[in-house]
């Protein structure tokens, strides 16, 4: 009985939820960043068909109702639905292409951040040269119900672009 | 004896880890976000000061080692030693000056997101007229030990920037 009774003690003094260590907290960021890695390269091969063929709505699809997507050289465009609008009007021009791929993922649960870069080109078309310019971004995925959404967005060329 | 024996299972079982809900990590999400977000505040105010008056190594104490600075139109900046350099190549002129804030900051326990806005003004000199560029900008910020420090940071104008 006496037994019995100190088992039940030790075992709730045991199951006081303990905080994580920063040492188990980091290998297992470790091991969810890796997960994510690969559960976003997929999504990306579809986001890049989806922008290349101009699918705003596929592409829209991928982002958070709250979605903050924060482009160069203009002001920061705040909801899916803005976003949406945004892709409308500044569709890639036919043969032309980004591609891009994530370098650096790390993943906390639902909260994720990819580091990446990308490549946009654009064939030559009669007296207009060429054009292939590199860059890099940012993206905040969250998990939302199990679907990984972009919460938000921001990129940069490497070079200087022309306007 | 016997109630003692089922309380035993009873605690067994719901000693057992659970996975963490999802309303139950949103819910956790939002307060580390709010206290992260006084914490990135108050450091901010700290570096706007360093950059400013380009204490090049005080900047770089808020990077980790393996941090990755992406400036717009240039490359990558990879490593806390390269980005000090950066820092010391790129130093903000007399009378100019950085600010910036934090708009929206995400926390789920050591992994941060932090987009904010930005200015960089510099007064007219002589016939250069003054400057006022407004930007936007993602910090990734980790806890280190106990320390806020950034392990990537990307930014870019609201408007084109003539070269």
């Amino acid at each position: 009985m006496r037994a019995l009774m100190l088992s039940t003690v030790l075992l709730l003094s045991a199951c006081r939820p303990q905080p994580e260590s920063l040492d188990r907290a980091n290998l297992r960021i470790g091991l969810e960043s890796a997960a994510a890695h690969t559960a976003i390269d997929a999504i990306n091969i579809r986001y890049q068909r989806y922008m290349n063929e101009n699918l705003v709505d596929s592409v829209a699809s991928l982002f958070m109702e709250s979605a903050v997507m924060m482009p160069p050289n203009a002001r920061a465009v705040i909801g899916k639905e803005n976003i949406r609008q945004w892709f409308a009007e500044n569709p890639i021009p036919a043969g032309a292409s980004y591609t891009f791929a994530a370098v650096e993922v790390t993943a906390n649960g639902p909260v994720v951040v990819e580091l990446g870069d990308y490549n946009f080109s654009m064939p030559a078309a009669g007296k207009v040269p060429a054009v292939s310019v590199n860059g890099k971004y940012v993206v905040h995925w969250r998990n939302v119900n199990g679907r990984w959404l972009q919460a938000a967005t921001i990129w940069n060329e490497d070079t200087p672009v022309s306007q």
